[in-house]
């Protein structure tokens, strides 16, 4: 149904990568058992390839002393704003890691499907009312929209990581959309069902 | 994660239904294997439920002749509006159908996320197209739109299926949104798996 | 002015009716002296002909026991967001009917031309308001939504009815645009003058 | 049903204008056999009324030799985009003017509900598709849109016409909304019955 | 890198202008050194420019008493609205005068950039955030946001101004549009150095 | 006028950094005469400045081979899309690179005010257009869209170019929205008189 199966662009396979990439990816690979299409596409170019894995480890994963956000909350910023965006990479590939952070299997169609006014808990709420002013009307973010976030008990740092977060899946969700990039077929059921 | 498990106004379980509704879900839910929500919320009001389930009966299964979309064509319809207007429940439990009427667990995430550039067959896109159009700027419709999707090989039969499905479910949408109505958890994983 | 009467997919007089359809709508015809259009236009498939007059009636007739909103509340929400969806057939005509309920001649052009902003008592702007956000931005929908319309006096079962009338209309805002279904000439002067 | 019956900022009438404007404005009253509220509300700044009148008729009154758009084009300009405009005073006032000037009773309400799909002769539909753009997107206005204007048979001189009536209403409805002006209860009715 | 110097419709020079309008023009081309294209440009149309010119003066002067905005206030709506409408002439040669008028060469791109969230004392924050409103939103105005810029210290008469200056240059954002209209040169570097 | 000189999440001057970005982003204050606010505001975040500047650097530098956007275009794509994000701090920065690139004292302004109508050569419209839709609306592009880029001559590396630059100045501005980034004072003159 489709005239590609990774990218409008093509792809570049792990042994067609620099050494320093394949073997960085090749460590992603083998924790999930397959090489995400992302790292596939944006291999075509492999210096940008390399300051987006920087830019995504930097964000995603917390600080050793745990501070700011905690990776289910990091990745409920990427798909509420890639739900916004209409971005379906990263929504089914996002969703997946969602659904197993939070260990709930329904959370990330709630939150992809509809943002802006799906249920969540206080502080989840505030988290995802601040990502969608980000990342749909950034323009007219003021102190007050801080303030609120503050409000619901978000610290600068937590604030900063939403707004990062959300501002590199701006980047990301339009790579997406200019590859017209296709989550592999793994990751639709990923965090599905409970495990045996 | 929410304060309520079918509708923000309660609902109304199958026998708390007048007799002639309770029978006709019923005979759904037999099928199903449970009572899907949409039901359970419109139960509410009886006389309502009655016109819903005609319209949708109308609408949603082809004539005995076979003419106009497909029962799969028709669930595409609903799920790519449905995606455009954020229905969560809508793209939950079409999307469900869907899967298995496409026979394609991939189908209903890609039209739900991103209706407006997910790669389809002519007539399929043409199919979106034209009901994206009708669901959200129906005010600018033309004969200059018909006329694409004449030229997509719609007959005039087909594209009144196209806006009158999608007509449908700008109604269906927005009760939903109205009651902030749950899917059941059922539909999250029907149609991903192969069958064994 | 226009290359056809009624509909672009053409209409079905009352004889051209099944008989169940041309005894109903004939009744209607015989109060207001014509058949209004939509129903010649919606004649081309008689199955959802039935359910959508059976969805209005339910929908726009007040209760035996007169709870919920009045007539002309009703209407008011049907020509509030047909304005703002731009639906010429559902503003004309029902423009009529809310200018009659209300015993107001100018209440229906200065409601759909700017139901954003026109000056009503506060009931009535708190239907408008919860009406226009169902129509334009169901989406966002939430419980403090509701307790706006809540704390202007409104029950949850008529919260229901401007919501659903709503939903109705977006519906049927689309059949008209998707038909280009005009209004009959005799809407435009009904319920203008002082009665002799 | 309002607190005002002309402007929420007052109203001045024809006895407290300076004399100039008390003899133009009753001039036109003359005419009309009321004083629009336009006048009453913008009496309040006479140089900036001066100022509206002449804009006004250097642009509602076709020159001396004919050319450009007829009077009925002018007042369509006016009447499509006041309805994409919402503004109320100026859909009723130039409506009825539309009316009479076309002698057809159902124009303006056809084009003020629905500017962007109602059904109209080409070169009205020209007139009304390249006022729309003007009325709200004038920032993307290209060359290749005059050329489109210009294919349907307008001049030079008529596609300014068109533009520079768009823009004197884009700020006549805005200082409608600034006003909250509203119609005198003579205009709904004008133009909708055959004269005797 | 354009294909014309003034207008897309050509332009009048001050010699090619009415007695009166050459004198009127001419006296702002000494002050300014150059004579500003606007005045190229309308001068096409003699009459229209006459009432430009009046309604302009009547706006942007202070009266005698000084009540009302001062000169930068004014031109401090002119270049938000200009911004928030993508007027190139406008932001351009109104930024100039508002740099002079406020002494400060950085207001103008800050302004005119982002309308919507610079930061700007609360009188010039409530000033802006009112003609934004008009400029963009003005169907939806009430009376609540009136009262918010009388909460900032606004008068009536202030408000006025603020919305009719904003209604003033919708006018003028769309003709420069139609127009096409290219700054003068020396408008760019006009206010941004220190004087000698 | 505003209460921070940098960001409101204050800032890092380059004695603050650690020594390799200290080391780097020295190297551009001293070609500058200053250190770009843009660093000092990201310096609370070493890890994600240093993917910031790599990022930065992959695509704002051609390659060694000449291959793909000139820097000018480059900059041209920055701008565009920094106008139509609302971005102060891109758009007066990258403005003051744009003009000293293409050796043109209005382009920045000119691009920054409207991208949507400027009128450019047929090579740098089709850049921005582009570039405007990855920005804005980046869920509907097609390869139709691509195939209009091509057909003005862009190859494919060059379209990766316009649509990757555009994905990491979304990710910029909402950067500089987050932070309230402010430009610093030097850049609003630069590269805008001619060169003794």
């Amino acid at each position: 149904m489709s005239s590609h199966e990774v990218s409008r662009f093509g792809h570049v396979d792990l042994d067609g990568l620099p050494p320093d990439l394949a073997e960085r990816i090749g460590a992603i690979a083998e924790r999930s058992g397959f090489v995400p299409n992302v790292f596939r596409a944006l291999g075509r170019r492999p210096r940008e390839l390399r300051a987006f894995l920087d830019y995504h480890d930097a964000l995603m994963e917390p600080a050793d002393d745990g501070a700011g956000l905690s990776r289910a909350e990091r990745e409920l910023v990427v798909v509420a704003t890639s739900g916004a965006n209409h971005c379906t990479y990263c929504v089914v590939a996002h969703g997946a890691v969602l659904r197993i952070r939070a260990k709930d299997p329904e959370i990330a169609d709630r939150v992809a499907t509809n943002p802006y006014a799906v249920e969540l808990p206080e502080r989840e709420r505030a988290i995802v009312d601040l990502a969608l002013l980000v990342a749909r009307d950034s323009e007219g973010l003021t102190d007050a929209d801080l303030d609120t976030a503050r409000a619901a008990g978000l610290s600068d740092d937590e604030i900063w990581d939403v707004g990062a977060i959300t501002a590199l899946f701006a980047m990301s969700n339009r790579l997406a959309h200019l590859t017209a990039l296709r989550p592999n077929p793994e990751f639709f059921l990923m965090g599905r069902q409970p495990r045996a």
